[in-house]
C-alpha cells in the first residue's frame, strides 16, 4: 500500500466536460487530471473525489484524493499539476492527508450552490439558469422550509438509481436574492442523484407561482420520483439544468 | 441606396474570436453576425460597429448597424438572429434609426471597463487580469489624475498606427476597488488603438510600486511610444493582457 495520502482542493468550469468521472472518449475532469497527475508522478495513479459532478455542472471547491509513494512535496504537486492543466482545471490546493483520509467517504457535508439570473446574457449563461421572470423568493423560502431537516427525499431522487435507503438530512437550504436573480444554497451530509436540480426544479415552479409551497410538503410525503410532475400525467418535471450548478465545498470532521 | 438603417446593441465573449473585424479563414464576431443577418434577410449585408475590439476582447453594450431594404420589423431582426448566433453572442435590442446613423462616425462616447484580480480562478480568468499581489489603488489613482482631460496619447498609443492626430480628451478615467481587485473605467469620444491597454499596463506598474505615480506625467508629455518602457531599454511595456477588457456601452447624442 503506497505510504503516502495528498489531498487537492480544486475548482473546474464544468462547460467543457463529461462530468467529474472518468469515461472513454469523453473529456471528463477526472480524467484530465488523471492523465497529468501520471506525468506528474511518473506511474498511473487513481484520483477519488468527495462530489462526482454531473456533466456541466462546476466546482469551487471539490476535494479529490490519491495515494502515492512517490517523495514530491505536497506543494510541488499543485504546481506541477497547474502547469500541465487546461485553464478550466485549478489546483487550489495540495496537502499531506493521513493514510486513512479518504475525499468521499471521510466528507461530513457538502455544501452546493445554484444559481438563477433574470438576464439573458453571454456572461453568465455557463453559470446560472436564465428564467426570464423575477420569481416570488418568499414563496421559495416558504417551500423549502419544508424540506430541511430529516426526511424521505425519494420524491427529489432518481428513480433508476438503487439506493439502500432515500433518506438524507439537508442542514441548510437557503434562498438569497441577488440584484438580478436568486442565490440557493444546500449543505447535507450526503445528497440523491440529481436532489439537489429536482429540488431547484420544483422551487423556480413555487416561485413561478405555478404551485403552492406547500405542495413541496405533499411531494415529499409521497416518497415517490413519479409524483413530482404535472397532475394527471406520468410524466416528471425535469431537473434544472446543470450549468446553474456548483459544488462550493467539502467539510471534513465535524 | 437602402431605405432603413437598422442599430443592433449586442454583448459578447471575446474569448473565442479574433476580435470584431472580419478576417479570412478565422471566427470573428462580424464575420459570424453577418452570416447570420445574410440569412435573415436573404443576402449579404454589411455590419458597421462603434469599437472594433481586439482579439479576447469582451462586449457588453458594442453598438453596430446595417442598411436593408427588407420589411422585416426590428424587433424581428434581433430574435431571428438570436436563434442563429451561438452562446456567446447576443443581440440586446434591435431598433429603427435615422437613415445618416452611423455605429462609429455618430459615436459621441465609448466607456470600457478594465478588470484586474487578485483571485487566480478559472471562474475569472477569461474577463479578468490575475495579478498575484494587491495594488496600490491610491498611487493608481493619483496617476490615472495625469491623464484625465485633453492631451496628446502619443506615449499610450500604437507607434505603428497612422493617426492626423493623437490628442484625444479622457472623459473619464476612474479606479474602484472591488472585493477581489480592482476595476478601470475609461470614458472618451475616440481611443487611440490599443491605449486602454496600454493606460492599465503602466497604472499595473504604478499599483505594484514599480514606479512613482509622477512618473506617468512624464511618459504622457514625451509624446512617444517608445518612451513607455524600461529605462535604458528600447523595448517598451507591453499592453496590459485583452480578456480583462470589455466595451461597456456607446453614447450618441450629447
Amino acid at each position: 500500500m503506497p505510504a503516502r495520502v495528498i489531498k487537492l482542493t480544486l475548482e473546474y468550469d464544468g462547460t467543457n466536460y463529461a462530468g467529474w468521472q472518468l469515461q472513454p472518449d469523453v473529456a471528463t475532469v477526472q480524467g484530465v487530471i488523471e492523465e497529468a497527475l501520471a506525468k506528474v508522478l511518473g506511474t498511473p495513479t487513481r484520483l477519488h473525489c468527495a462530489g462526482r459532478t454531473d456533466a456541466g455542472v462546476h466546482a469551487a471547491g471539490q476535494v479529490a484524493h490519491f495515494a502515492t509513494d512517490h517523495t514530491i512535496p505536497a506543494a510541488a504537486v499543485a504546481r506541477a499539476l497547474n502547469a500541465l492543466l487546461p485553464d478550466d482545471i485549478h489546483i487550489l490546493a495540495a496537502e499531506e492527508a493521513p493514510p486513512d483520509f479518504h475525499a468521499r467517504y471521510a466528507a461530513a457535508a457538502r455544501t452546493y450552490r445554484y444559481r438563477i439570473t433574470y438576464v439573458d446574457s453571454v456572461f453568465t449563461r455557463r453559470h446560472a439558469y436564465y428564467v426570464p421572470r423575477p420569481l416570488d423568493v418568499a414563496a421559495m423560502r416558504e417551500a423549502a422550509a419544508h424540506l430541511i431537516g430529516e426526511h424521505d427525499f425519494a420524491a427529489f431522487g432518481n428513480a433508476s438509481e438503487d439506493y439502500t435507503s432515500t433518506v438524507r438530512r439537508l442542514e441548510e437550504l437557503r434562498v438569497d436574492e441577488t440584484l438580478d436573480g436568486v442565490e440557493l444554497y444546500f449543505t447535507a451530509s450526503a445528497f440523491l442523484y440529481k436532489m439537489v436540480r429536482n429540488v431547484v426544479a420544483v422551487l423556480v415552479k413555487v416561485g413561478a407561482g405555478e404551485i403552492p409551497p406547500t405542495l413541496i410538503g405533499e411531494l415529499l410525503a409521497t416518497r415517490a420520483r413519479r409524483a413530482l410532475g404535472p397532475p394527471d400525467g406520468d410524466a416528471v418535471w425535469p431537473p434544472a439544468p446543470p450549468h446553474g450548478l456548483t459544488l462550493l465545498r467539502v467539510r471534513y470532521g465535524n
